[in-house]
């Protein structure tokens, strides 16, 4: 396995690249990987591969894996299922590094005898296969994107520190287009499928490696060697946070799993009782996994007290009542902190936490609360709510809050709800590491999961 | 009170309005309520009052009430809290038909004589006064709009059947510019900041009338008359259903909402005990009270068995997990279903609920799909999950949605998720009144909130 995982470098990393069933056809599977690599700049070589075509899109197409002149790193194979084990072999023979079988109609559908096969060539060679059954992987620092969604309808993140191992590809496609739209980095995208070959385990193994990565986000069905897979995240989550989804929690939607990628969902409670074990953070949706992690990107807190910054009184109130519910602290301020603050408030304002700094105060004032609150040592986490569409309030909050991120003492967050004009201001905030919420519950509830694994780091080091 | 609701309409239908604090000062409240005015096309007349200013932005400016010309129908006031007294004297010489108080330092600040005076005088005369420390009001049929919020920064909802009534001028700002986004339409918006003359109960017994409402959001912080509202409430209710959002439910939130308009939050528990004898739908969070009022504009469903369409077997199975959590039941197909919908299938995908049509499936088959599942008497419910990244995936999908919707037999809701291109989606399906969402809990919660008022109503019709 050792030496498969380190071919799977040859996937994330082609030099060349094969496209088994590449087509002109428009929207097709095949046409839209093609298209993907020469519109996304990868700057390897590309080998479109189909018997059908001498050309295609401006270059050159190959009958078969046989006549590409060079050798290949990574083939993509889009074809139907039938035809996947005869280009498996064809791969072999041509010493290809690693594969992506796209292809569906495998352990899904109940033809296991061709995903046996499937595997056995794979692991008799080395010859790591991603999927089938799957998108595949999208790596912004190669440029090596199989997925076949087209860029114009599915943006592509930037190169960052987060990477995602997702069973379905419905799911992996919408967070990297979320990860795209709030200008967030990914170091890696592994839709995996059915897991014929290689499992999510043996993906976490590869990222506990990979130095783009440093947190590990995961969306998991159904889990064939469920030990194997408690056993890594353990290990990993020491090093790496991993957060992760569990779909198919319920009847309908286990049996939906199962026709789904061929695999058991199997009980939730056991899956459950397994992350807990490991101490993953689990997320309870789509949403929420994407919201978690971009509150990741922070330092670690030293404690669970939260400073509250606030423009409008009642969404100060609606987020203080979750610090409340997510069983975290408002934090206390001390007669010397309030006096500080007394001197930049109207008179008006209330001297409480959440700090509501009323609807038409200035932005300087704005400025000096985040600067009072981020040296205090009575909070531990700063959540600052601009609510964009006061008067008062301009481009200037970007520079209060990317400054009061930069300065990493402490974590912060961020919450503005609104139309347009708010969320151009979010996707900015987004994209400069500042995390950015439309909703106190999903900001509180991410900085809980921090909160909770910093703890559980902070104890690890204590062990050790 | 009768006299003072009657009157009420004035301030929601002004043929004249007089902005008292008007100033040509940029950002300044009682300039962008004006400017707002202006760019708004109100139809009425329009009177800036300021002794210091001959003109402002184009117009005559008059330096009292008295000077006014004609006779005014609403009088908002933006001035400091000590000269409202005296400004309310004169709008009670001029016969002013209703008032609007923006301007805070009331009863939040301990000024109980001033909030006092007030109501006495409003009382008296039977002039109404929405305030003060609020936003005030907006309705967006007769272009009467207090928000001072510019419009560029809070975009303003079209026309609409939803009224919402909030304490908090912040949440129900962002709430305003959220409708506005997503194309939901909005009869009445009332932010009542101290709630010194008109309450809560007031407003919904006005709503109650108004033929342009029929369903009413409220957000909560304090109330002064439980008693009151929860009659209130448990007669509204029946005719038009309300839905709830209650602030400063823990104690940090509690002690802020004392700060923040004078009233008491008081026990949560009492709040929610109450809500549930009115059988009042309650959110849990600002967000969730716009996801829920989106459903409420479909049909009454007949029962709680939820069919799910989908292009990506991940999010089925997401979404199905979500109807079991909130109690509900995935619909079972008979076999006479299920034989029409393998007719339609691509033979790798499941004939299951959710009915998985696979990434690639034209946009035919999802027609086809909608059809059959939407003339069925097995599904009460229908969600489509559309992914709109696949390729086959085009806006023919927005015709088939808007159809169904149109269709009337049984509600429907749908889910995207992603970036630019599935927003832009979204907003087109919002605003033709399909509920789309961007998360399946978000969804599967609303549906669960139609379907428990819906069995209210049912119960209702029995009984009489």
């Amino acid at each position: 396995m050792r030496k498969m995982l380190q071919n799977l470098s040859k996937v994330f990393y082609p030099k060349s690249v094969a496209i088994v069933g590449a087509t002109p056809t428009t929207n097709k599977v095949g046409n839209v990987i093609l298209k993907n690599f020469l519109d996304g700049k990868f700057q390897g070589k590309i080998y479109p591969v189909n018997p059908k075509y001498k050309d295609m899109l401006g270059i050159k197409c190959y009958s078969r894996m046989s006549d590409i002149p060079g050798k290949v790193d990574c083939a993509i194979i889009a074809t139907p299922a039938r035809t996947v084990i005869p280009i498996m072999e064809e791969c072999v023979r041509k010493k290809t590094g690693g594969l992506v079988v796209i292809t569906s109609g495998f352990e899904e559908i109940g033809e296991s005898e061709l995903a046996k096969r499937m595997n056995e060539i794979s692991v008799r060679n080395n010859m790591p296969v991603v999927g089938p059954n799957c998108l595949g992987v999208f790596n912004p620092y190669s440029k090596m994107d199989s997925i076949f969604l087209p860029m114009y309808k599915l943006e592509r993140p930037r190169a960052g520190n987060i990477a995602f191992i997702t069973q379905s590809g419905a799911v992996g496609s919408t967070v990297v287009d979320l990860a795209a739209h709030y200008g967030v980095g990914i170091s890696k995208f592994i839709s995996y499928g059915n897991a014929t070959v290689l499992d999510e385990s043996d993906y976490l193994e590869y990222l506990a490696e990979d130095d783009e990565t440093e947190i590990i986000l995961m969306y998991i069905e159904g889990v064939k060697d469920g030990r194997k897979l408690l056993n890594c995240m353990k290990k990993v989550n020491k090093k790496k946070p991993i957060i992760v989804l569990k779909g198919g929690k319920g009847a309908g939607g286990m049996a939906a799993a199962k026709s789904h990628t061929g695999n058991i969902a199997g009980s939730y409670t056991a899956y459950h009782a397994a992350f807990k074990q490991a101490k993953v953070i689990e997320a309870d949706g789509l949403y929420e996994l994407f919201d978690i992690v971009k509150m990741f990107n922070q330092p670690k807190p030293k404690g669970n007290r939260i400073g509250i910054i606030t423009n409008g009184g009642g969404l100060g109130i609606i987020t203080a009542d979750c610090v409340e519910r997510e069983g975290l602290k408002l934090a206390q301020f001390s007669e010397k902190t309030r006096k500080e603050i007394k001197r930049i408030m109207p008179a008006y304002g209330s001297v409480g936490n959440p700090l509501d700094l009323v609807a038409d105060s200035g932005i300087e004032s704005y400025k000096k609360a985040v600067e009072v609150l981020m040296k205090s040592d009575e909070i531990d986490i700063l959540v600052i709510i601009a609510l964009m569409q006061t008067p008062p309030m301009d481009e200037r909050i970007i520079h209060i809050l990317t400054k009061a991120s930069d300065d990493k003492s402490k974590p912060i967050a961020s919450i503005s709800i609104g139309g347009n004009y708010t969320e151009a201001y979010r996707q900015i905030l987004d994209s400069n590491n500042v995390p950015s919420y439309n909703s106190p519950n999903a900001a509180i509830k991410a900085i809980e999961r921090l909160i909770t694994y910093s703890e559980y780091c902070a104890h690890l080091k204590k062990k050790a």
